[in-house]
């Protein structure tokens, strides 16, 4: 057996398997950083992320039910008020809302998830099965790649702004998780550390952090795959309007 | 409401969904039967499809754990054994093996499905999901892609012998299949025609047969996105060799 890590190697580990494997790599944000995406295949990736981003609360809804220690669930209960909203804040998802609107979508139409491509929806429901049947340390070490969130939306909002400044109004979902996503990935990280326990455990929570980069990067590739090259969305999915179609 | 159909009102419905949304009309099949395809892509595709394939018999344990009827557990049951094996027979999933050493890869790696592609993973979990936590109609219902299966499969194995002649040790499967395929169909179809007695039900059945063709379609999708084009399998998936390389 193994060794345990020290919490410095142990954090090493997490974040050399974000280096490889979070999706600032995928070839779609490449060309979404350079500028060479199309309004349509913004409204895409919009509408698509949007099927994830839904499904955030019910994900740390199903973490705080798993966790019997009551510092724990008020500590995680903050992403759920995060995303669905509370008396001060209308919460991401209504702030995802809005980035689809900026690519001219109509609210409805995302909110419907009728056009949401089949292979995203596999994901996310993977996601959900994670965090309900993965070990508790799975679940929560699932959340890191938050670790590696902060640095790409930043980038992303200078991008966006250079090179599709009508998203402008759209921008505040990552305004806000540029602060909120280190924040949280603090969090995770330091309990984590404490209660990864064993080699075993580290190792529980490495293949999660794996398995959810995994989750993240076949989104995109569905994306790509649908409406960049070479182009063919299943029957019923989103289909891209020519530029300049109404 | 609408009115209940009538079991030829129905059963047209359902082949309609079949030849809209069947993964006969596949990009990547089309590319098989022309024999466009690689070893290294039939490779990718065999390894991949047994993944699935692996999956089968625990599918229709789920099916047969759903039944409180003796006698649909005892029809249902032969799915497993034709799967799995028995004293006769060496069972589906042996004869899948024997197709992916035809295209030359060892059975032990496609075995280990430790280079299966994420989305195909993904599909096939959502397709257990499926017989799980849907109703009975659509767990049944949701097998009704072997209605298509016969004419599918017989075409195949005219074309691998035709563009393939080295995977001619490999087709025991579909040899088996192609009578398999109809008469387990038959069965099904019989079942979701007796056992759906409202326009509800009927409407179930049609949506877990879309749902299943939209699982086939996304590993279809997934293998071809990753090995003909653009062609980047995600980090740890199978990687296809140069041809005449070892």
């Amino acid at each position: 057996m193994s060794p345990l890590l020290s919490a410095e190697e142990f954090t090493r580990e997490l974040h050399h398997i974000g280096e490889e494997r979070y999706h600032h790599r995928h070839p779609f944000h490449k060309l979404m950083h350079e500028g060479k995406l199309s309004r349509g295949q913004l409204q895409a990736w919009a509408l698509n992320r949007y099927y994830y981003q839904s499904r955030i609360p019910i994900k740390d809804a199903f973490i705080v039910a798993r966790s019997t220690d009551a510092d724990f669930r008020r500590a995680w209960r903050k992403r759920i008020a995060d995303h669905d909203g509370d008396g001060n804040d209308v919460g991401g998802i209504e702030r995802w809302l809005a980035l689809a609107e900026a690519t001219g979508l109509a609210r409805g139409r995302v909110r419907s998830e009728g056009e949401v491509l089949p292979a995203v929806r596999f994901a996310v429901e993977a996601y959900l099965d994670l965090v309900q049947r993965g070990t508790m340390i799975a679940a929560v070490a699932s959340s890191l790649t938050e670790l590696f969130a902060g640095k790409l939306i930043a980038l992303r909002m200078d991008k966006m702004r250079e090179h599709y400044p009508w998203m402008e109004p759209g921008l505040s979902y990552f305004q806000k998780r540029v602060t909120q996503a280190p924040e949280d990935a603090r969090f995770a990280l330091q309990w984590v550390i404490e209660h990864a326990q064993s080699r075993d455990q580290q190792e529980q929570a490495c293949d999660a952090l794996r398995a959810k980069c995994t989750i993240l990067w076949a989104q995109l590739d569905a994306i790509y795959f649908a409406y960049v090259e070479p182009g063919w969305p299943p029957p019923g999915a989103f289909q891209m309007r020519a530029e300049g179609q109404a």
